[in-house]
């Protein structure tokens, strides 16, 4: 059986693939050259969770990779008729993200209850000037995501005494279906957004939405910018139907430097960071390998994507 | 029986006492007022733990309270050898801070963990900047401070899947003594200060225990400004052998506007409100009124502070 041909799209350091030397022809792409090498690819790892090209290169038919692995939990990038259409499977980096996205949620309720935000403030102008914090547990929060991400998101705020609820597509033990979103966000202390963008989820956050939630609590977005109408979320804080929100992702990343989200009050701004702890590019790349063994000794491959729903139907 | 005469110190504003009609005659004192109403009073209320007052007030002999109790949960600022060597009661407000400490120590370790300080920063700037944050789980904690505020940042650290260790004065189950202090310190990613400031405690943390930490571990003060010798730690962040701090107590508080602790790079500083959280001066005055209840009773107290050695004494 010949060397199969790995073509990597994208990757700027490179994943560490040395374990695969001898097992995978590596070929890398950017955006470019991915059109002219799909044909030749057995597999495709998708690097960059940013990157479009896949959409714009993916053949509508003739040879194409049998796999398409993207090292992110969203698909949203890569998704396209064609790839939905085609048998290739998809995979995606499942598990990774989960407690580091988790942990990065807690820091910013906690900050936020804590009002460490003023506290860095005040440190600047050497001014002292106490004040109430607001204690965290005892306040409700609703998850919406009920994949890895949104569960474990609930579960560390569950060991902090928060009250999580989780929503997801459809109700099953412990999750809400979507008929309960608005029960829920308007109890909610904290909204946390952390679906995959789906054409369900796309803009799910709107005016309407934000409308229902409570003037004292929190929007907080770790899933995909474009889950929230942001001109929304811009009138919702300025009007103050709620009293703050953070946000790590954008409809356009990066932010733009003029963008009115910079300096809105009550809003924190990162930058698309809340997965990404030290080491994870390892953890990816040893994660891919660990799959590519799998394909290549014949096994079915796990994190396999619904590619008409757009994410790993959960258990 | 009289109806007994309560001395309530430098309460503004005044702590809800109204379920106290008619069973204490309330009088307030301030710091010019004390010594002279101290011999007319049975119980003594401390309402503001940065008081010096009873220490310089405090008679040695005649008549004088026989209970005192303090709002807080360090007595170090009441406590003279006057006191100590009195047959006068004294209790704290053991319990009511320990959750809200433990959430605040929370707080600051998760926003060092993901870089939030930098990320407030860039975000004033408008620039995007991705970082990669640091995962909380399977890191170390060295708690230092036994008493229920100490154990509950270490249950509330082990939530979040940190490793904690909690040193005493004593060993006992679950709890190491000072013996291993500087070992535990040696391996912590996360030294945390919770102990009441004591004779023993004073200037614990100095240029040689700064010195056993590891260059990528911090230290945080949520205990008392004086356990720490703040020249040793200006050294400490400044000469890069811990790579930050967060203080919320003083050896002077407020923190004076000239302070180098102010502007020092990797330290976050905060007025000492780590345990205030909305409602907690209801909260210190029910607790007031139910101790003032078993008192009138004459059924025994509880919260009993060890005058020689400056706390409650721990289960």
């Amino acid at each position: 059986m010949p060397v199969p041909t790995l073509l990597v799209l994208d990757a700027d350091p490179l994943p560490r693939l040395g374990r695969l030397t001898g097992r995978a022809r590596v070929v890398h792409a950017d955006e470019r050259t991915l059109a002219g090498l799909l044909p030749t690819a057995d597999v495709l790892l998708v690097w960059d969770f940013a990157s479009r090209a896949v959409r714009d290169a993916w053949p509508g038919g003739g040879p194409r990779p049998r796999w398409v692995h993207t090292a992110s939990a969203g698909v949203d990038h890569l998704m396209c008729p064609e790839l939905a259409g085609s048998d290739t499977v998809v995979t995606n980096a499942r598990g990774i993200f989960d407690r580091p996205i988790a942990e990065y949620v807690a820091a910013l309720v906690l900050a936020i209850a804590k009002d460490l935000p003023r506290t860095l403030d005040l440190q600047r102008q050497r001014t002292w000037r106490h004040r109430e914090a607001r204690r965290l547990a005892g306040t409700r929060a609703c998850v919406v995501g009920s994949g890895p991400i949104g569960r474990t998101i609930a579960r560390t705020l569950k060991a902090l005494e928060v009250t999580p609820a989780v929503v997801g597509r459809v109700p099953r033990t412990g999750i809400h279906g979507p008929d309960d979103l608005d029960r829920l966000m308007s109890r909610a202390d904290w909204v946390i957004a952390a679906a995959p963008l789906t054409e369900q989820t796309r803009g799910m956050f709107d005016a309407r939405r934000f409308g229902v939630m409570q003037p004292s609590a929190h929007f907080i977005n770790v899933g995909r910018g474009q889950l929230v109408v942001e001109d929304a979320l811009v009138e919702a804080l300025s009007k103050r139907w709620i009293a703050g929100a953070a946000l790590d992702v954008f409809a356009t990343e990066p932010l733009a430097p003029d963008s009115p989200l910079w300096r809105l009050p009550g809003l924190i701004v990162s930058p698309h960071m809340s997965g990404d702890t030290v080491g994870w590019r390892d953890e990816l790349g040893n994660q891919f390998v660990e799959l590519y063994e799998r394909w290549a000794a014949g096994r079915p491959l796990v994190n396999v994507v619904d590619k008409k729903r757009g994410y790993v139907p959960g258990r």
